[in-house]
């Protein structure tokens, strides 16, 4: 069977083109007996609008889109899940764009977005560069944007996180209390608010409650550069407890380690941010800061359906924050027998 | 700003909509001159064409949709960024739709897809239910339909597949081979093809090199009744090899391992189709069949554009086939101590 469409109910009916529009719409113009021979062609035949005759006509064009760095990555596939829950259960279709942190495919994405292919964006920004002026370009155009995770501070959009500066440093704390005297952080990018905050975290536990001058790594977007960063921190400044701030730092640490046959977590100790679902099988088992990821993206995409449907006017400014959950693992564990690094150093 | 539509451009220009329209298109109708204008007004005011109007005139979405069981998996993560890849090198954009393995909803999303929202569709096959007229009936609407990993051996779509077959039968000689004696296969299901390749690749390598009863466990998609089904065979059964045909049930061995207090490689060997970046760092490191899952992703989603462009009119009825890659860990070595579970029970 070919295309069923409006021209083609009306000729089997023998009817209007418009008639039948306006009874598939349930006008009260068409009588019902009418209106129930449509329907029941329509069913019949499975009739299925076209989608883009539809949005011209009503400006809707029932789909949103989700800008983020990386779907290869725990925590934005979960936040995916969270997303196309309420897509699917509001039927809305999905349009996903990856950055790769790069902002150049941001921008590029923002602009083909800007004119009527979605009725919302939801978006985790990307590590590179600090401008922002796509998104105050796309603010302008009154389609709605909402930003999880990644979002950006200065912006009056909604956004959604996590209570990233209270894990950061109560990470930071657990590594204290376990004995390290030497703790460096790993971070993406100070570019991004939420590299900024997690840092903050980071240095007021040290400061309030070591002596140790703080040491924090701007990691890379490159697999080799991080590997040999956390070797060179490894064996020069002879850390004892690292913070990562995301999840594929803590794996690059496990790596090094395993590479340079340093013990965890008698040698060196390791937290990180992550939504791992093997973190609890590693060798050893890693302690996590993990992330309500499903949770924010549910968040996010009902919030931003309810500005689609005009039914959220109230411009919040303030980040609706999600509580994250330290999960104790071995990595972190306090020293139980003597054949530790700091020993063999003596 | 407000929208830059067209007609603006018109309004802007003292030129009809007509002949700007026209001149976007860089039609041989309109002046050199009346072209630069437009073109040099279009750009500095960063006109975007409206994509539901351009769809309706050039009959062209610029859009494909992927439908997949589900995102938070190593292979499907992997292998959305391959297409995305090919999809973001061509300008077009993605559609990402999950069955989370209901069968209904693959149903619906290809009931929507089906009218023009689209110019194609990937589709790895969700397991539950050997249904397949709703393709049948989408394949009868000329949209490309292109699968990859899950497909459908019956339908003359073009596929792309893994060496299934040869991978099992050689993941199963590797147990053989590390002296496992009562190796179970773990499965989701026998419905798609996938399910019955990898199943007959253990089967054949069990009866070519043993003389053991092959025993296959169907698991489901409830995480805690495939818990306690693995539990079953491993007490009851005594299994001493598992091959999981899929890696969300080669996690479940270890956590069952785990609690039950069960050493592997010792006591049972494990190994798993699976794309886990952290099997390395597992505790033991797991030895796996790892499918080029990023290819896979890449090599379906140009079939596919080569399909929608008309350039590919050939029906492939023989799948396109990947290689896969055995990666030995430790979780399948030969015993080297005596502290096994086999001792244990004499």
């Amino acid at each position: 069977m070919g295309n069923v469409n409006i021209k083609f109910l009306a000729k089997e009916l023998n009817l209007s083109t418009s008639t039948v529009s306006r009874a598939l719409k349930d006008s009260y113009e068409i009588s019902v007996e009418t209106k129930r021979k449509v329907m029941a062609l329509a069913k019949k035949l499975n009739y299925q609008p076209n989608p883009s005759a539809c949005s011209l006509r009503e400006q809707k064009t029932k789909t949103i889109a989700v800008v983020i760095p990386e779907i290869s990555n725990n925590f934005f596939a979960l936040a995916i899940n969270g997303i196309e829950k309420v897509a699917r259960e509001n039927n809305y279709h999905l349009l996903i764009y990856l950055t790769h942190e790069n902002q150049q495919r941001e921008i590029t994405y923002f602009n083909t977005l800007s004119n009527g292919r979605v009725d919302g964006v939801l978006l985790s920004m990307s590590i590179e560069g600090s401008d922002t002026s796509h998104l105050e370009e796309f603010n302008q155009k009154g389609i709605p944007l909402v930003f999880f995770d990644r979002v950006c501070s200065k912006m009056s959009n909604t956004k959604v996180t996590t209570d990233d500066y209270d894990s950061s440093y109560l990470a930071t704390k657990h590594l204290i209390e376990a004995g390290c005297k030497n703790i460096s952080f790993l971070m993406i990018s100070k570019n991004i608010s939420i590299g900024k905050i997690r840092m903050n975290g980071y240095l007021d536990a040290i400061k309030a409650h070591t002596n140790q001058k703080p040491l924090i790594i701007e990691c890379t977007n490159n697999y080799q550069e991080n590997y040999q960063l956390i070797k060179n921190i490894i064996i020069e400044n002879k850390t004892d407890g690292i913070f990562s701030s995301v999840e594929y730092l803590a794996i690059e640490c496990y790596n090094v380690c395993k590479e340079i046959n340093l013990k965890i977590p008698d040698d060196i100790k390791i937290i990180s941010f992550s939504n791992l679902q093997t973190a609890h099988l590693l060798n050893p088992s890693l302690t996590t800061i993990a992330q309500p990821a499903f949770d924010m993206g549910e968040m996010a995409a009902k919030l931003l359906l309810k500005q689609i449907n005009g039914k959220d006017d109230s411009k919040i400014f303030e980040p609706i924050i999600l509580k994250s959950k330290l999960i104790i693992g071995k990595s972190t564990s306090v020293i139980s027998h003597s054949n530790s690094r700091n020993r063999l150093r003596k």
